[in-house]
């Protein structure tokens, strides 16, 4: 099946307790392209980079079997940059810079050869350019899957649950979760939000796993419990990423599929964390995802 | 094989956001010998009450199979109280009232027909009277699991030390085993336990479910995802009871049946926090128990 995803290309700078870099690559598509290349050649990228890009990195998604025909490349432009600091125990963030630049007036378009994908993912982008890309579809993928964050729910709710309302898959973390259905339990969450239109949720609790939710059917990934998380950027995106990825490589979508495709994607993400930026997730090989899933196979291996 | 458990026997007053109790029945070693009681027959409790406690409570225990000969009664004295109020995300809780009373001058006493027994399980209480436990006994257990908490930490950690060096396996939760190994990565924390003198170490994650550490295995167990978290109150302790009490009923003392022990262990819990105190652990069917653990195999259920 072909993908189709949607999601920023961009600059990060990190701080960590256990380092800090320059401007580095980034952005929601660039760490879910590189996810799904794993599983799948057949990624088609849709984003907007400035002219301040490195044509190098786009060679190189290329070469990873990541179409970038969609990526438009605003000459006059610069690049989304985010920088951030991360607190000692990982799990917290401040915000340093946000500059927008080529985002801020983001229309994604969707060339002809795009056209058919089976699956869609939505980056983390502002639910009106999310919905946009689905709108400009000439037919309705088999798999829409969508990622957001707090941010749109403080200040475009009604956008969002408007963009929500068209999925089938929503993935968020633990706190976004409570946030969007006014729930504290995860439970309680998942099913009101399976009322606002996806007919499954993810919710993703960081160093805790995952929760899949479909129906009254509950599916818990584990987290591989690390020694050192070193840098926490784009986890949540490669999760995303190898997601989609995997179901993308299978020939039918179903419960028992995505259980797996949350574990791809948990395994992906593993191996995110290990490195700055995109450095982990741009050079594995088969084996190493292989010999990283059986991790997860051996940690909740039980003979009940 | 038999089971010793040594916790105390206690009155409670809790309040949640679903509710206010007056003084019910609490207690570690209730909690656990209840908890074990779905296991085996063939439990010996040692802790001590006042002549305030109730006779019937102590009847309603031998007739789940707790032998309470080990229980001393001071008649002149009072049971061991604690209340406290749980926040609104049931994660943290304000102790309102701790007293002591009987348990200031505990001087736990084996009875003879308690010698032998293969497996001992420590619930929380201060170091030395654990150490004297295992003192007392002629026979070194097959196994002596044990629970503690921040508080001995803070106030007595060589005296822990001196205790968990004596012991196979440590139960504690997530914030504590950061506190007594100075990591913050459970991977790390759990490394340098090991270090300590335990050869397995649990690490309970609340709503997050629970690892197991052993040499260099992980496995990890899924929290059992709840919509309604009643009172939290107990519920480590039923899960120490569940494991212990399920390993109790096995022939073989190893790393796979600590696996299923860990999932029996949280299974129980899993129906502590359904109802105040004890009211939900002391009311279970074999049924009950089975239909939950065969949740727990679903939730973890992934053909990779």
């Amino acid at each position: 099946m072909s993908l189709l995803v949607v999601g920023s290309v961009a600059f990060d700078a990190i701080e960590t307790p256990f380092g800090k870099t320059d401007k580095i690559i980034g952005g929601a598509g660039t760490y879910i392209g590189l996810s799904a290349s794993y599983f799948t050649k057949n990624v088609n990228l849709v984003s907007v980079v400035g002219g301040d890009f490195p044509n190098e990195t786009l060679e190189m998604l290329n070469t990873k079997g990541i179409n970038t025909d969609g990526i438009e490349i605003r000459q006059d432009e610069k690049t989304f940059f985010w920088s951030g600091k991360y607190h000692d125990n990982m799990n917290q963030r401040d915000t340093i810079t946000t500059e927008l630049n080529v985002l801020e007036t983001f229309d994604p378009q969707v060339p002809d050869n795009y056209q058919g994908c089976d699956v869609l993912m939505l980056g983390n982008l502002s639910p009106g350019v999310q919905k946009s890309v689905i709108d400009r579809l000439n037919d309705r993928p088999k798999l829409i899957v969508m990622d957001t964050m707090n941010f749109w729910m403080d200040i475009m709710m009604d956008d969002l649950k408007t963009t929500i309302a068209m999925v089938d898959v929503l993935s968020i973390n633990d706190e976004e979760a409570r946030q969007l259905s006014g729930e504290y339990s995860l439970v309680s969450a998942a099913k009101k939000i399976m009322t606002m239109g996806p007919k499954y949720v993810i919710i993703k609790k960081g160093e805790h796993g995952a929760l899949l939710f479909h129906e009254d059917k509950i599916f818990s990934a584990p987290g591989l419990p690390l020694e050192e998380v070193f840098d926490p950027t784009g986890a949540g995106d490669t999760f995303a990423g190898g997601f989609v990825g995997y179901l993308s490589a299978q020939s039918e979508i179903n419960f028992d599929n995505m259980k797996k495709a949350v574990i791809y994607g948990s395994a992906l993400a593993s191996f995110c964390v290990e490195k700055f930026g995109i450095e982990r997730i741009a050079d594995l090989s088969d084996n190493d995802v292989a010999s990283r899933v059986q991790q997860f196979t051996n940690l909740i291996e039980v003979d009940l």
